[in-house]
């Protein structure tokens, strides 16, 4: 077993400065951020544009380009719906680090972004969902099939699909929790590799609840077997839970400095 | 599923501080982690005389009225190798709130401490080894084997066994801390009851890293089925960890004020 995979979710057209710096092409705000996750243990960075369906193709290579040039050609993660951004972003993507991720495949609308990877040679976030969410995990399990079915059939390989069981939101579905970790399980005993938008399972929660809450989520997901996480790396208490379960999981070895390491 | 137990650890004459006071027949330095432990979250309260050959049946008569008397028939898990001072302290001990418990019995040298449960309707917890550590989940398996069917054989409720699988030290079996795990969950899948001396895991650890690490490995032991641990509540931390797992299990309702609760 590898080290978990941190994708650094804080590159984000939600957050008004990104957006400014995005239309602005102003490079300092985001390769701020993009140096603060790095240090913070991030693996990879995700750069969300939002929809940008205007002028996306341009944004995706500046941020692509400028991201890396900057930051030793840290490896992304290319979040938009604009599949033609998408494919601008890999066109100018340097690989030295690691192959580029598509954010992302469903098994609905979305189900071509697999294509899209294959022809490539990028990874694919494949969300186990079609419309709205799955209602259990046969049917998680259907459309993780499907989705491994169709990139397999195009020639990739099945470590290049990262599965996304989709973690829920605590305060309104509580009762699904032991469900998503079950299917995490699942996954993991398939031998596959799996994601997720960890802190959506304590949104809407008070501010100072959420940093124990998913740190609390991420032990169980990583005793599950999750692989990677879309999260904050610069949220100090996930990312001890994340070491201290590489520790436990023997992903990496104890030192008394494994915090910092 | 219920929610999970914490025997609170700090009574135990290890301590200068109730080492003396239990000599000394002094009730406040007792009385005062008693309540400290209780108002954090404790459930029940361990009561560590220490080996006590001599003066041991006094001495554990003295501690559990002295404890209960004055905190509400608070339950205690008596804590001793003097298998007459146990009988002694279940002999004034005030059942209004549960069960006494004995700690503890194993597969070797203590398993007769299974008899004296099963002879004063009290709770036993059940060591999953015989002498020294168990060398896999086979051997950990046979002896909760044994030690079910000795307090069964004698009319005791397969609940009232807590089995314990002994958490270990990572700082020198970091390679043996899933193998402890996948035992909780073995123990959980038969619907037995469990619990062990959490804290083992970080044991030799920089201080302020063992709540980090205590934290985490909670998480997933309360995932796999572990359902208490002989813990110090006044840990906030471990209770964070404690009482998000609860929520994520499903074992107390969400609200905004559920580390309070």
């Amino acid at each position: 077993m590898g080290k978990f995979i941190i994708i650094g979710e804080r590159i984000h057209c939600i957050s008004p400065v990104i957006k400014k710096a995005m239309e602005e092409r102003d490079p300092e705000p985001i390769l701020k951020r993009a140096r603060e996750q790095i240090a913070a243990g991030a693996t990879y960075l995700d750069v969300n544009i939002g929809p940008s369906e205007k002028g996306g193709e341009d944004l995706m290579k500046w941020a692509v380009t400028t991201i890396q040039s900057a930051c030793d050609n840290i490896p992304l993660c290319l979040d938009t719906s604009n599949r033609k951004a998408i494919e601008a972003g890999i066109s100018v993507y340097n690989r030295t680090n690691g192959k580029p991720i598509v954010n992302s495949a469903d098994a609905g609308d979305r189900i071509e972004n697999i294509d899209l990877a294959a022809a490539n040679d990028a990874i694919v976030l494949a969300l186990c969902s079609k419309a709205g969410i799955s209602s259990d995990n046969d049917e998680r399990m259907g459309y993780c099939q499907e989705l491994l079915e169709r990139g397999m059939g195009l020639g990739m390989e099945p470590d290049d699909l990262w599965f996304d069981p989709l973690f829920l939101v605590i305060k309104g579905m509580q009762d699904k929790q032991l469900e998503v970790l079950d299917f995490i399980r699942q996954l993991s005993d398939m031998g596959l590799n799996s994601t997720g938008g960890l802190s959506n399972v304590s949104n809407m929660m008070p501010k100072e609840l959420r940093p124990i809450m998913d740190g609390v989520m991420i032990s169980m997901a990583m005793y599950c077997g999750l692989t990677s996480a879309i999260a904050n790396p610069c949220d100090a208490r996930l990312m001890e839970a994340i070491r201290s379960s590489d520790v436990i999981k023997g992903n990496t070895l104890y030192a008394d400095s494994y915090l910092q390491l």
